[in-house]
């Protein structure tokens, strides 16, 4: 790999389904320089690859659309080469929208999502981008937060062995909730049970979800901390404990779907359990980011919550790494490795 | 009519659809007596007419169905013939859940939703049972404590011109919000703007509900207060606003389908922009309902309230006048009077 080029994907089209190279450019540019003050140049290490960068490539939603001709966005750790920021010095690691490329310069003016921050000693990049990352976040203030679960409550999650997932569960267990997830395929079923802790799993791929929830949860559901969206989330709302909550983090079922999937039936539920179902994005909590970040180091060192990350190598990989979500092929947090620390 | 019998309507088989007469027998019986201390025997003056009601004679929900072969439960307004009990005297009005009959004999052990309770004094059985009854607390603990609405939001309401419906764009107007009200016909369109001070009307029989919101809405709407679910609850979802609550207080729409409805396809919105829908029943506020009372007291008073009761008479029309709500027939507060005060 040349280190005088910035290698980067920039949007070409809007993609319907799976991501094909073609949706993108991936080509060579200069690397980019810091001018402006506050301005730090960072060389990319890892991306962070989730399920709502698909959303960011096909329309606008909570965050604008990736305009067609800009680098994709994605969130990464990456190491600052050059700075014209009193705040930032060259060999620190920060994390920040870097985009999928090899060099990013990031600006004030630029912090769309998160402004770019440096990683706490001690933490390296692949639990910065986990654990400690918004998908951990995205977990620790749903079922908080937005799920307000107490302890001895039944808690549900799709996409349990997922990056928000796999954390959802282990949550639920260190509050002292039963968990029980749902995943994709005996593997990962067996992982979340034996490995994370999760009271039970349900095979989406082999069993009858609607069928299996009914029989587990007799008493209903008090938290569905839905990844998936579709027939699962309506399976969930049918088995909605009284006054049980419904925690919307992602649809990743839809994401791909061109036409709009049918709507739950069983929301009727909301109305007859009197039951809340509530979308919510990590960056509304930001104020309180020390406090989680404090929990999940505890449950971490405590053992409580264990961590894996799934990592794919190579820039030129990333269209193909973000589909690995959209096809179950990953457990754990999705990363790409860029360049080594 | 005879006064020594009690003509109830008891539940004969499971309706569907509209309500006929022999989903029910109509028979004459014993008044009954009051036994045990604590027991009173209440004549039954103004029945309430709630879509509710057609909820509990088709399945369990919040509350158990009605058993076959039980009088039909409904709440009203009655008076105190005689008396086991040191807190009520004859005479006295008291509302409670007397039932489609006559006669109804309250006892402590079967006051299932609400305890019955004196009608303060000066307040008509007409008013206790609209504006400070059910449903107006319903509209108030709805919009203000589910729906949380500030000052200037944008509010919409369907079935706006039926009991809850028309309290909610007035405290939605109290409250210094924007109150767009959705009904049926241009007589009821008419009303809600001219006399009761919405804002705006859209009348779902003859416009594109979806395309008048997206018109009339163009930041969105903050609190939309769901009487009738189905296309209409889709629509206000597609137009929800960054962080717009969905309040379920009814689905009149589905009560009398025998199949389920489809659900909500831009449920998906309450992901996308943060928003939150929930269900709640009146219930779960009785600590709060002085405060509730003493609002709408003042708002009433100061003429930012105005009420509209629509008053069938004799028990022998109950199924009947059940049914007006489901072909829009009423406007305002449906009752049902079954004797003079």
């Amino acid at each position: 790999m040349r280190s005088d080029v910035n290698r980067c994907w920039r949007l070409a089209s809007r993609p319907v389904g799976l991501l094909k190279d073609s949706d993108f450019t991936f080509s060579e540019e200069p690397i980019p320089e810091p001018k402006a003050d506050g301005d730090i140049l960072v060389r990319t290490l890892y991306l962070s690859v989730d399920p709502t960068q698909r959303i960011w490539l096909a329309r606008d939603s909570y965050m604008p659309a990736v305009p067609i001709g800009d680098v994709v966005r994605a969130g990464g750790v990456g190491k600052v080469v050059r700075s014209n920021s009193p705040d930032f010095a060259p060999g620190d690691l920060v994390q920040g929208l870097l985009g999928w490329q090899d060099y990013a310069l990031l600006t004030a003016g630029k912090r769309e999502l998160l402004p770019a921050s440096k990683l706490p000693p001690g933490i390296p990049p692949e639990l910065a981008l986990s654990v400690f990352g918004v998908t951990g976040l995205t977990a620790y203030f749903g079922l908080l937060h937005i799920g307000r679960v107490k302890e001895g409550e039944t808690v549900v999650v799709s996409g349990a062995a997922g990056a928000t997932g796999m954390m959802v569960g282990q949550i639920a267990k260190a509050k002292g909730c039963r968990a029980i997830g749902i995943a994709g395929g005996p593997e990962k079923c067996a992982w979340i049970t034996g490995e994370l802790g999760f009271d039970t799993a349900i095979d989406y791929r082999s069993e009858d979800v609607a069928a299996r929830l009914r029989e587990l949860c007799p008493s209903g559901i008090d938290v569905y901390f839905d990844n998936v969206g579709g027939a699962i989330l309506d399976a969930a709302l049918a088995e909605l404990a009284m006054r049980g909550r419904v925690v919307l983090c992602g649809a990743i079922g839809d994401y791909t779907e061109s036409e709009q999937p049918p709507g739950p039936k069983n929301y009727i539920n909301l109305l007859m359990r009197r039951g809340r179902m509530e979308g919510f994005i990590v960056t509304d909590f930001l104020g309180q980011v020390n406090e989680a970040i404090s929990d999940l180091a505890g449950w971490v060192s405590s053992g409580k919550i264990k961590n894996r990350v799934d990592v794919q190598e190579g820039l030129e990989k990333a269209p193909a790494t973000l589909n690995r979500l959209f096809t179950s092929a990953n457990t754990g947090k999705q990363l790409l490795k860029v360049a080594d620390p």
